[in-house]
């Protein structure tokens, strides 16, 4: 069964407000099992509202409208059914008297444009909407369910919820399920993921597989579609091992785990602590591992050696003539478990830019002092100031991984 | 002239991620006074990405194309440009030889799949992305304006605005010179300013007024639009006037300045220099004030105490029995310069939550000690662990500027 959304607004347009609601509905689309081909965003005029209703009727088996149904002047979704759907306007005798005993209720007025909230093209079911006075829409036309929701976030997903899924999920005939499974790899790039994994890629339906990237992690996603979560997973199963067996060298958590939860329970496992010495990342390793509710068990603290002299006076740096390489790396990851009284430290050096700073921009040095040894590894990464301290950040985290989990690396 | 905006992407209509290309573009279409009708939202299928560029160019006088033209396999939108169009696929060799060059310059080999991203639709253009791999491209197509740009946020706003606008703008044949001046505050909520400047909201046109709130800064903008740079400012002066009067108590930097620079600003004229001690924020406001190039004439470092002994015996805290409190600010302001050898030192101590620590989750200490004495705030945040630690690194910031240009704070 396929589901089409649209979203009508103006604001939407005009960058106003982000369009977290057709998001929303597609996460409960995909966790039903029911495809979504389209999204589609409309601003408030009658013809174009009507139009992309009539593109989406044509082509989906149900249709989930949101905005425009309030009680003002450019709330025109109701018009554009009609429209759309060839229908007559309808007036709710019994809903205009729910909408007057509301008002009265708050001891309020009522202002006569709200009567509008009781129009409704012909054939269609009122929604009752218990957190606004704009109700849903329920309307089957040409075999095609149409509803129309209101814009405001908790009115859509209350009626989405309560109304308008149950009555999706019986038309489609059935319970199905979506259940996804990420693996999380880094070390090899996107490209190069894409490759080894190509002949999965190209012959994956269901389970389907997608590529995720961000800032040097790279997450395969497998998702399979079946009447039960057992189903699903069985589905799954083949697919990730096969994937695993591929990219084992790469893999390091699956789900929602973080390279913080392995660091983590590395540590916990060894009764070990951690810290940080950083400078060309300026903090930001070690905002990254204190990000995580339940740090404190673990991190220590950390030293951003920022100027030169801090590294040879805190940390033992020997030689601070020149800092952008594995020597200085692991010299301040020594003197920083030293300094603050932690087991493990990681370090980050390197040339950040845009100027180059003794090596070229985008150069990062990462070190890792464990009570088993201390070693460090130069990268190049690519991109802007701003990329290369993120790729750097999310390098020590990955390379304090190895170390912690005894892997380590060989350069 | 109207410019529809499409968005490729699986994972959009999965509702993994939230269409805010989509936003920004519409954003910055109406500040050029540029029209959109319709947005739409496409998965990663050839068939479906061809249909929804052939609507858009026929409805449309430019098209702009957000995402699948990275490396792998699901990225499709360069195909469904030819399909759309008719148009056969190319080749770059010169865009070929600038990847193998790119990816030689880091010492890595290039995996083959890599060379996808120099195929291009028959008479389309390259543009150049200096924050990723993928160009983007610019096709003109029987009168028609198509662009297509990186999915990634941060290299799609780079050719939006260096290639794509540009390009769109000459086309449009604009007057249209569209300049906005941007007001910077701190320390008033946006509903607080939404009230004090309703009046000038509801009346504006053009020059028209927008308000964007990140992490404790509002910023106010005011955007004209007219045939020259110079009658645009003309437009945007009064309006610029009696805002600077009413929020002159909040306000602190205009247009592209960041809170770093005024702070840099007024190190730079006393001669100083700055470091950081943290806890809750753990780094955060160390890799902030690092995060502008050319940080490293005034940082010195910070010290992550996230363990309250650190906060004893490196920062000289004679209490750390309790460490939320405005005493322990001041004593890790004082003790951070000397550690670090720096003029004025920042601190922040505080209960990121979940769970509370001494006081409220939410709470946030911030202490700035100068040559010129110490002093420390104690306020309150809203919101989640990540919300509370972003808070707490821009009052941290606001605070250490409200010092360094004289300026302290009462309580």
């Amino acid at each position: 069964m396929i589901v089409e959304v649209i979203a009508v607004g103006t604001e939407l347009l005009l960058g106003q407000i982000v369009n977290s609601n057709a998001s929303k509905i597609g996460a409960v689309l995909a966790d039903h099992g029911l495809d979504s081909h389209y999204q589609q965003v409309v601003g408030d005029n009658l013809d174009r509202v009507s139009l992309v209703i009539e593109t989406a009727v044509a082509r989906a088996d149900a249709v989930i409208i949101t905005g425009g149904i309030g009680p003002t002047q450019d709330d025109l979704t109701r018009e554009a059914l009609c429209q759309a759907t060839g229908r007559e306007m309808e007036f709710s005798e019994s809903y205009a008297a729910h909408l007057e005993d509301w008002w009265e209720r708050r001891g309020r007025v009522m202002p006569r444009s709200n009567l509008q909230q009781a129009e409704h093209p012909s054939g269609a079911e009122l929604l009752v909407n218990p957190k606004g006075t704009a109700p849903g829409l329920a309307l089957d036309h040409d075999n095609t369910l149409i509803f129309c929701v209101p814009g405001v976030p908790s009115e859509m997903e209350h009626l989405l919820h309560n109304e308008v899924m149950p009555r999706i999920v019986e038309r489609s005939g059935g319970p199905a399920v979506v259940v996804s499974r990420v693996l999380k790899t880094w070390g090899q790039s996107e490209s190069g993921m894409g490759e080894m994994l190509d002949d999965l890629y190209r012959s994956s339906a269901n389970p389907s597989l997608a590529f995720l990237a961000s800032a040097g992690e790279i997450k395969l996603r497998i998702t399979a579609k079946a009447d039960t979560r057992e189903h699903a997973l069985q589905l799954i199963e083949p697919m990730e091992r096969e994937i695993e067996g591929r990219v084992r060298q790469w893999l390091f958590a699956h789900d929602n785990k973080t390279v913080q939860d392995i660091i983590f329970g590395a540590l916990e496992k060894h009764g070990w602590t951690i810290a940080t010495a950083e400078s060309m990342t300026g903090g930001m390793v070690s905002a990254a591992l204190t990000s995580v509710s339940g740090a404190s068990r673990y991190v220590r603290g950390g030293l951003v050696a920022y100027d030169s002299e801090l590294k040879a006076t805190l940390l033992g740096v020997t030689d601070v003539s020149s800092v952008v390489d594995e020597e200085t790396a692991i010299q301040m990851a020594v003197g920083a478990r030293e300094l603050l009284g932690a087991d493990v430290a990681v370090s980050v050096t390197g040339s950040a830019g845009p100027e180059p700073l003794e090596k070229p921009a985008g150069t990062v040095v990462v070190g890792v002092a464990t009570p088993e040894g201390a070693r460090a590894r130069e990268l190049s990464m690519p991109g802007d100031r701003e990329r290369v301290r993120a790729y750097g950040t999310t390098t020590a985290l990955q390379l304090a991984r190895l170390a912690v989990t005894g892997k380590w690396w060989s350069s």
